[in-house]
């Protein structure tokens, strides 16, 4: 008989107790699925919500140990996870996903781009240097984009090098550059499998990225783009996850170059911010699907419901401090308008302090109504 | 400047931990809003969830007391609370929406009866009595339904009394008969109404009660009734909250006769199975429109994005014990159902365990759709 995955009986640990995991408990509500969360921090956005929660450090051999040793399933929600660890515990039989040699893949930018240049998988071309001083070699290719391997998150870890004089103070670790790509659209696309094998990729969404934020600003769902390149972009994702052999989540962000060729940018083994809007707008939501994926349950039907736009809410610059939502009644008047907040208590500037998914069955009116929540709400402090 | 009701600063006191608080919950982390919970029993649906959890008997007018004194606003998920401690409290300051005086009313269908009678709300002709005895009287009248007028709840403290035979063993408390309306159907409106005055109601909804159960079996949304009876319906609704002068949400049960009248059968002062289908089929839930009236927040739009049916999950027959949803994964793979489990452990004949929202934008394939699911999960134990 087959391990019951629901109530008492059954344990799910989260590594990682943000905003991810906060909507991963509350869409594990709706099937009793007892979510147990470690995070080095109670008042995380998962602390007072888990089933129980475990101050620890994710990055600590034992924290993870100590933590994941009596679970059923063990899953991530951010990807800088100790992973000898999750190795370990592997090896004493609990489940894993993503498991830890994907994890160790992606934790790597250097490690991604060798995986896809091995596996035939288009990405923009790149070389892997050891230091600061490596750059000096690839003079004549400027411009490039300079990436930290390991480490970086939401923007950080990142540079443009346009000049030689950009060299200097540029990160002095273990790094790659890579062509800047002059792409034409920012595509993203989830897709998930089971451990049975089974693989559904959630329709194309497309991203519009803040040059100054560096952060996904507004998300379009649908893509504009022809049933073509959506049937493209979904196989590379899905041949992706395949070659990964991994179970759970993947999300695949691509490049759209003038040559309408696509090229996979990076990957995040997880439920991403690039599928918030998945909770309003398609038959299953990102978060209930990384479940099911985890649990070795049939995957959900993914299509759209509503045309939608989701913008991340971000603490305002100069402002840090407790979070005040300004506009917030002004927007719970507006219609189709669904807010998300994460449950942080300080705010301080760029942070993600929450999200607003705006439907509207024509996405031009849900691209107009979003344009106007943006100048409704903004984070400051009291 | 108003007060924050948003993170640390604010403190929403919930009396009953049941499923009805449980997604009240859901709804409210998208808020940020801070859900302490009381109730008799740490393994309620709320208890694991509830930013804060007080084990305490709700009829207990200390515990309350104590519960409720440091709160800001204070709501029940039931109606059976100890009201003069809701008076105390809101004598001090605290805000307790529904206010304690409605809910004195409600408790008692006699009081609720009359309360219909004088303001001229229709309602089917009813008598009161002190007990068994008093049955007698009105032997001309039968067959009609007796009531009690405290502490039914779920279809217990209902019986139909058919001849004087049946007033044996029929209950000897206070209670009220009515007459046996022949209805063509019966109708819901959920109506929410927040301090500053503003009144909104959910489209109304049609029940098919078992009458095995003495539970309702489907909810079909929208009721198959003509545009006039759905806004003589709502008028009606919006009539009785402001009459009630009433903060939060109302479940108004309506019967329609075959004259095509409308005559209400009884209300909930609070969030409603009647309900349930809004978290999926209408713009704003019941939940998150509960929490927006007595919060002092503009309500939501209550319009239908899809049609839907609502089915409860209940405990099968010669059931008892640890709880196993069978054909889950089945259902899992039907798209548009929704699963709601509400975290009982354990199983019993007829209890609530879940329920289940199946979503069509054609109302007769839901109801095709629902029935299937109705074949395929069964809540037995292990």
């Amino acid at each position: 008989m087959k391990k019951q995955w629901y109530g008492e009986a059954f344990k799910l640990g989260v590594l990682g107790g943000g905003q991810l995991g906060r909507m991963m408990i509350q869409s594990a509500m709706n099937y009793d699925v007892h979510v147990y969360v470690m995070d080095a921090s109670k008042t995380a956005p998962c602390g007072t919500l888990a089933y129980e929660f475990t101050e620890g450090d994710i990055q600590s051999y034992d924290d993870v140990i100590n933590f994941g040793k009596d679970k059923d399933v063990l899953t991530v929600e951010i990807e800088h996870i100790n992973v000898e660890a999750l190795e370990e515990l592997e090896k004493q039989g609990v489940k894993v996903f993503p498991q830890p040699r994907v994890l160790k893949l992606i934790q790597d930018k250097g490690l991604q781009k060798q995986f896809y240049q091995e596996n035939n998988i288009p990405t923009a071309p790149f070389h892997l240097i050891e230091n600061e001083a490596g750059l000096e070699k690839y003079t004549s290719e400027l411009p490039f984009i300079h990436k930290m391997r390991k480490g970086g998150y939401d923007g950080k870890g990142v540079a443009v090098i346009k000049t030689p004089e950009d060299f200097d103070g540029a990160f002095d670790v273990p790094a790659l550059i890579e062509d800047k790509i002059n792409f034409t659209k920012e595509l993203s696309v989830i897709v998930a499998r089971n451990e049975q094998g089974e693989v559904k990729s959630f329709p194309v969404v497309e991203c519009e990225f803040s040059e100054e934020l560096n952060l996904v600003e507004f998300l379009f769902s649908p893509a504009d783009i022809s049933p073509a390149l959506e049937q493209k972009a979904s196989n590379l994702a899905k041949e992706l996850i395949e070659k990964l052999d991994m179970v759970g989540l993947l999300a695949v962000e691509l490049f759209l170059t003038e040559e309408e060729d696509l090229l996979v940018n990076e990957v995040a083994p997880r439920t991403h911010n690039s599928g918030h809007h998945t909770i309003e707008c398609n038959y299953v939501s990102q978060f209930e699907q990384h479940l099911r994926a985890i649990l070795g349950l049939p995957l959900g039907d993914t299509a759209i419901k509503t045309a939608g736009v989701m913008v991340n809410l971000i603490g305002e610059k100069n402002f840090e401090g407790p979070a005040k939502y300004e506009g917030m009644e002004e927007l719970m008047k507006m219609s189709g308008v669904y807010v998300h907040l994460y449950g942080k208590s300080t705010t301080k500037p760029n942070r993600k302090m929450g999200h607003i998914t705006i439907t509207d069955q024509d996405i031009e009116q849900a691209k107009i109504k979003a344009r106007k929540v943006q100048e409704v709400i903004k984070v400051v402090t009291f």
